[in-house]
């Protein structure tokens, strides 16, 4: 079953949002490849359809399955249980999740904490500080892995009662920036790497922008902590308000520059924040952690697929084997039944 | 016609409130003091009856009648044409004013600027900056003449192409604190310095608030740049967002004890501003200097009266010298037509 999903995430030019939509068509990464290039055509152009179907790169595949055979390391799809549920709700959950470390930790609460590569000393203060007192309440801290910021939220992840999850734009056998990777090592230890990209992509451009959409998508919230006005930080929290997750900011004096980024978002609606209380308050963090009742025991694979976080009917179709018209027909019997109820964008939400 | 105003502001244990009151009931000052005690004892304590009715203090009238003789002291009543607008539309107008220098400037855009009387070097820098900024672009920089935020944003007002007016709660023959004797000497020569208490009246605490609530009335909004969490500023600034007008602070470290009631205002909802040009984005001051387009002449009393700032009722009847009912059909008719609108709490507003 890997292999298939291997083959599809890596045939050169075919991305993510292509993938996604022969998965819905065709409802599993084997169907998609015994389709047929007739059947391909509707989705592909010609030179994606001859990538998808050329014969596999062995040498590649039995690097990966190296890889995976060393402990810590597995390959995370979108039909995995597992798989984290705030990125079912993203416009363009990856299709698969390379992980090295404890990936239980991207179902936990998780919260991003970003900012400038070169952060002051106090906005490195900063950021450990908050990063690891939100970890003593039980909350994971997720980054990027730069240097600056990043590295400060990290590490006080790490030091906390919680952990932290670096989510990277590169292979995760290729650590950017080198600097980082003894905490890349303690991260493997005792938090998470994780990427969408394949062993062996470099530090790409374009890739970071990506990546930052998996930082916020994971999260309850992101905090800015310093940063400049054409701070990448600045189009992270713009993500994270498109996706509908809370954007927090740490003010600064009016004459520091990496203030500025901070003061532009609290000016377009992000939450001020003066201490990791405002931002466990905003959360309502304590009501979170009161558990819910327990509701009668229903059990029913399209409920059991759905589990509390709003999922597409593509993702549903692969998280339960079922036809797209089967499908269709039983998330309507559960809509009458009040059990699910439809959202805008095609979503479903389980109703409790 | 001062003397009347004099003797109603002047009697012990009748304030502000209960002058409203009886100058609504009976037309005017002269009327209140010919109403007679019978009359009077519907709205008034009979303590409050007699010091109403008491022989007036003939050495007090005669101090203040030679200190009104002296250039650029005068009275400005409730009655007058140039009493300010903005405090029209309050809750509790003064029913006089004392002022000593440029009394025209109540009546142009202004800007309250206040903060901590310890603030730090840095934020005196920013007040008068801000101050400066602000009165170049035109706006009259309304403060308390306290010490800290409050020197620094006279001093800027003064410094810059508008003026600036301190709303003092003292008698002005009682400048407070003596250290700005000089300061308020060049807001008499320069810009104005105003009071609602009798020549005389020492610095009492619970003068302070009801001065505040001057500042920010006369004000389109209020600048808090530096403001302890327990600060008066931050009784300025609700009383602002109650009266209607904008609040503006400006942030700080989150290590700075000054920064923590700014910050506090801009999670209440307060303006986040970084600069000058922020506030007079905000107010939208460019749009406001463009002048009118000259409507129809249209002459009345009534509506002269309303001069394009809500008014209520009874102010109207000070204003116009009509009797209630004849103001009531009056206003009935004009709002028939189209040029006066009622708005809540018994006020009307001018449609041009």
């Amino acid at each position: 079953m890997p292999d298939a999903w291997l083959r599809l995430t890596l045939a050169p030019g075919v991305g993510n949002t292509s993938l996604i939509r022969l998965l819905t068509a065709f409802g599993s990464p084997e169907a998609v490849l015994a389709s047929g290039r007739a059947a391909l055509a509707a989705h592909l152009s010609p030179a994606q359809c001859d990538a998808l179907l050329a014969e596999p790169d062995g040498a590649q595949l039995d690097a990966i399955h190296a890889w995976l055979a060393q402990p810590g390391n597995s390959l995370l799809t979108l039909a995995d249980e597992d798989y984290p549920k705030n990125l079912l709700e993203i416009a363009d959950p990856p299709a698969v999740l390379y992980c090295k470390g404890r990936r239980t930790l991207l179902n936990q609460v998780c919260l991003g904490v970003v900012g400038s590569r070169n952060a002051t000393p106090q906005g490195l203060r900063d950021a450990e500080a908050f990063a690891h007192a939100l970890s003593d309440a039980g909350l994971t801290i997720v980054s990027g892995l730069a240097l600056g910021i990043d590295t400060a939220a990290h590490r006080g992840g790490l030091a906390g009662a919680g952990s932290s999850i670096a989510i990277v734009g590169t292979g995760l056998d290729r650590i950017y920036p080198a600097s980082n990777k003894p905490l890349a090592h303690q991260l493997a230890e005792n938090g998470l790497i994780a990427s969408e990209f394949p062993l062996g992509t470099p530090p790409l451009p374009n890739h970071f922008p990506r990546r930052n959409r998996l930082i916020s998508g994971l999260s309850r919230g992101v905090l800015v902590v310093e940063a400049a006005p054409d701070s990448g930080s600045l189009i992270t929290a713009r993500v994270a308000t498109e996706q509908g997750r809370e954007v927090f900011a740490i003010p600064g004096s009016i004459h520091s520059p990496l203030a500025r980024g901070c003061h532009a978002l609290i000016k377009q609606g992000a939450k001020l924040v003066e201490s990791a209380a405002d931002i466990l308050d905003e959360l309502a963090w304590q009501q979170r952690l009161t558990p819910a009742a327990p509701a009668a025991a229903l059990s029913d694979p399209v409920l059991d697929a759905l589990d509390g976080a709003p999922t597409t009917v593509d993702v549903l179709a692969l998280r339960t084997g079922l036809t797209l018209d089967a499908l269709s027909a039983k998330l309507l019997a559960l809509e009458l039944e009040g059990l699910v109820a439809p959202l805008p964008g095609g979503r479903y939400q389980r109703i409790h």
